[in-house]
C-alpha cells in the first residue's frame, strides 16, 4: 500500500506525531528512543492485548535499548479507577520509573485513559505514548491528551490533560477486535466523516462494504483519514472549551444510554450511533438539516451495522434526567451538537421542557 | 498598620494575586466572586483549624452568595494519600460541584496540596483557592501551583502543576500556630532571604527578635516579602525545569534526614534548617562562599531557635543513600543548592564518593 504521512498535532512546543499504518508496531523502540526520554519505560496493558502484542512491543523497546518493564491491568471499564490507579502507581514505583522516564499504553481506550492519567501525575508528569489496539482509540481516545478515571458516581470524573509524546497506530493490529468491537468503532469513524469531513462520508458512503470487511488498505486510509481531523480539532482548541465540544456529538444522549443501561447492553460506540441518529433527526425537525441529508446520515449508520433507533424501554423521562446529570449541562440548559450539513455543525440548546418533547416525540 | 500591595504570580492568561494581611481571611467571599466563578463552592480544611476559621470563612462566602459545602480531612503529612484523596472527591461529588465550581484550601501544607490536586484533577481541573493558615504554606506552599499527595514510597511522588486562583494569606491567623511550627517556618523565611534578598537577610538580622515574639507587623512584612520572592521565582520558572530549583535549598540533604527520622523528630522547617546550614558549610570548604558570610547564615539560623547540626546518631552512609533515593537525582549525582553569597546561588552536582566525603567531614 501507498505510505501514510505522519500526522502532527500542532501544539507548539508540546506537538506530537502519529503515525498510521499496517504493521508499524514495531517502530515504537526507535521511534520512543528519538524523543530522547531516559533508559527506563514500562508498557502498560491489559491480559486479552499482553498475549497478542506485549511481546512485539517489548522486543522493539528493548532493541532500542530500553530497560522495560510491562503492567498488567485488567481488561473492561469498571476497572479505570482509583484503585487501578493505585495499583499502577505502586508498580511504576517498583519499575524505578523516574522524570525523564516514560510509559507506553499498549491497549484500548481503559488502558490509554488510565496509563495516561497516571503519566499525567507521576513525579507530576512524566512522557507516555498511545499504541492503540482498538478502532475507537486509534481513531478517537489515543489522540488529543484527555485521560482520566471513572467515579462510582460517574465516567472520567476525575482526569487531566495530559498529552502524549508519540501515537502510533498500528491498524495491522485490529484484525484480532472482535467484530461487534470494530463495528462499533465505525460508530466514531461515521462521527468524524459527519461533523468535519463531506469527502470522508462519500468515502465511507462508496467503501463501507470493504471497510466493514476489514480491508486493509481501506481501514488503514480511514484510521488516517479520523486522525488527521481529530489532530485538527484539538490543535484548535485544546482543553475544549468551545470547539473542541463538536466531537461531542452523538454522545450527549449516548451517554445518558450508557448510564441507564449500566453500560452493559452497548459498547459505547453503539450508544453514539443511537445519539447521533437522534441528533440528526433533531436537526431535521428543527429545521436546520435537509431531510434527504439526515437520511443519508442515518442509512450509513445502519449500514455499519448499527442501532439507531432508541430503546422502546428506555423511557423519555429517564433518558432527559440523565442527560441533564451529566457533566455537560450549563446553565440548566442540555448543549446538543446539532448537524446544518455535512460538514457542518451548530450547538442547540435544550431546556428540560424541550428536551423532554423531542425525547417523547423520537 | 500600613497597606501591604497585592503581590501577582505573572503567568500570562494564569497570573493570579496574592493578599498578605492582618484580618483579610474576611475578604474571602468578594474576592472569589470577584473571579467569577460559579455559585457552587467547597471548604477544605482539617479539624483543628475548622474549629478556628472555618466559621468566618463560611460566612464571608455565603454573604457573597456562594452555597458553600465544608469538607474535613484528618490532620498530619501521612493523610495526604490516595486514600484521602478518594474521600475528598466522594465528597465533591456530593457536595455537586461542577466544571465552574471552586474549592478553598483553608489549612496548612497538607490540606493546600492535597485540595490543590483534588482540584486539578476533579472535571480535568477546576478553580481552586489557597488559605494559607500556617509560615511554612504563607510564604511557600500556598504559592507556586504544585500539588500532590505521597505515596507508601515517598513524598509527593503523584501531583500536578495547578496554580490557585487566588491567595489570601492572613497573618494574624499565624497566632494560634504551636510556637515550634512557627519558628520551623521560619527557616523557609531565612531561606528565601539567604538565596534571594539580601535586604530580607539584613531586615531579619535586624528584627529577628520581634519576629519570633509574632509581632504583627513584622509578621505581615516578612510574608509579603518572602510570598514576592517566590512569586518572582514561580513566574521565572513555572513548572521547575531549572531556576526554580533554587528553591530547594536546604532540601537535599533536609528530605533525607527526614525520611532516616520517618518525619518523627522534625518539623519540615526544622530539618531543612539543617540542610541550609549544610549546604553553607558545604559552600564555605568549597571556597565558593567567605567564610564570614556562611558564619551569619548559621546564626540567624540559630537564633532562630532552629538546629543547624546532623544530629549524631544519623551515619553519614545512610544519609547519603537516602539523599540518592530522592526524586531529585540526575544521572547519579546529587544536585545541591550552594552558595557563592547572600542572594547569590550555584547548582553543585556531587558523585556517590563526594557526597559521602563531606557527610563523612559535617
Amino acid at each position: 500500500m501507498t505510505e501514510l504521512s505522519p500526522i502532527t498535532v500542532q501544539l507548539g512546543a508540546r506537538s506530537y506525531p502519529i503515525y498510521v499504518g499496517e504493521g508499524n508496531l514495531e517502530t515504537i523502540g526507535d521511534r520512543l528512543r528519538a524523543t530522547q526520554v531516559g533508559a527506563r519505560t514500562a508498557v502498560v496493558t491489559n491480559q486479552t492485548v499482553a498475549k497478542l502484542y506485549c511481546g512485539a512491543t517489548v522486543k522493539s523497546l528493548a532493541s532500542a535499548g530500553f530497560e522495560v518493564a510491562t503492567i498488567e491491568v485488567p481488561d473492561g471499564e469498571e476497572h479505570k479507577n482509583l484503585a487501578w490507579l493505585a495499583f499502577l502507581y505502586e508498580r511504576m514505583i517498583q519499575a524505578r520509573l523516574e522524570r525523564n522516564s516514560s510509559v507506553v499504553a499498549l491497549g484500548g481506550g481503559v488502558v490509554g485513559d488510565l496509563t495516561g492519567f497516571a503519566a499525567a501525575t507521576f513525579l507530576r508528569g512524566i512522557v507516555y505514548v498511545q499504541l492503540p489496539t482498538t478502532l475507537l482509540a486509534q481513531v478517537d481516545s489515543s489522540i488529543g491528551g484527555k485521560t482520566g478515571v471513572n467515579l462510582a458516581a460517574g465516567k472520567n470524573l476525575i482526569g487531566a490533560f495530559h498529552h502524549p509524546r508519540l501515537v502510533i497506530a498500528d491498524t495491522e493490529v485490529l484484525a484480532s477486535l472482535p467484530r461487534r468491537e470494530f463495528l462499533a468503532g465505525i460508530a466514531e469513524v461515521i462521527k468524524y466523516a459527519v461533523i468535519l469531513s463531506p469527502e470522508l462520508f462519500d468515502y465511507l458512503e462508496e467503501h463501507l462494504g470493504r471497510l466493514i470487511q476489514q480491508d486493509g488498505e481501506i481501514v488503514a486510509r480511514v484510521v488516517h483519514a479520523c486522525a488527521q481531523l481529530k489532530a485538527l480539532v484539538v490543535a484548535e482548541d485544546e482543553t475544549e472549551s468551545d470547539y473542541r465540544a463538536i466531537l461531542n456529538f452523538g454522545h450527549t444522549l449516548g451517554h445518558a444510554i450508557e448510564t441507564l443501561t449500566e453500560y452493559r447492553e452497548f459498547l459505547h460506540g453503539e450508544a453514539v450511533a443511537i445519539g447521533m441518529a437522534f441528533a440528526t433527526r433533531l436537526s431535521v425537525v428543527r429545521g436546520m438539516l435537509e431531510r434527504e441529508v439526515g437520511e443519508r446520515v442515518i442509512k450509513l449508520i445502519e449500514r455499519a451495522g448499527l442501532p439507531s433507533e432508541i430503546p422502546r424501554d428506555l423511557r423519555p423521562r429517564a433518558l432527559a434526567i440523565a442527560v441533564e446529570a451529566d457533566k455537560k449541562r450549563n446553565d440548566g440548559r442540555v448543549k446538543f451538537v446539532c448537524l446544518e450539513g455535512l460538514g457542518s455543525t451548530q450547538f442547540v440548546h435544550l431546556s428540560t421542557e424541550e428536551l423532554n418533547k423531542v425525547l417523547e416525540a423520537a
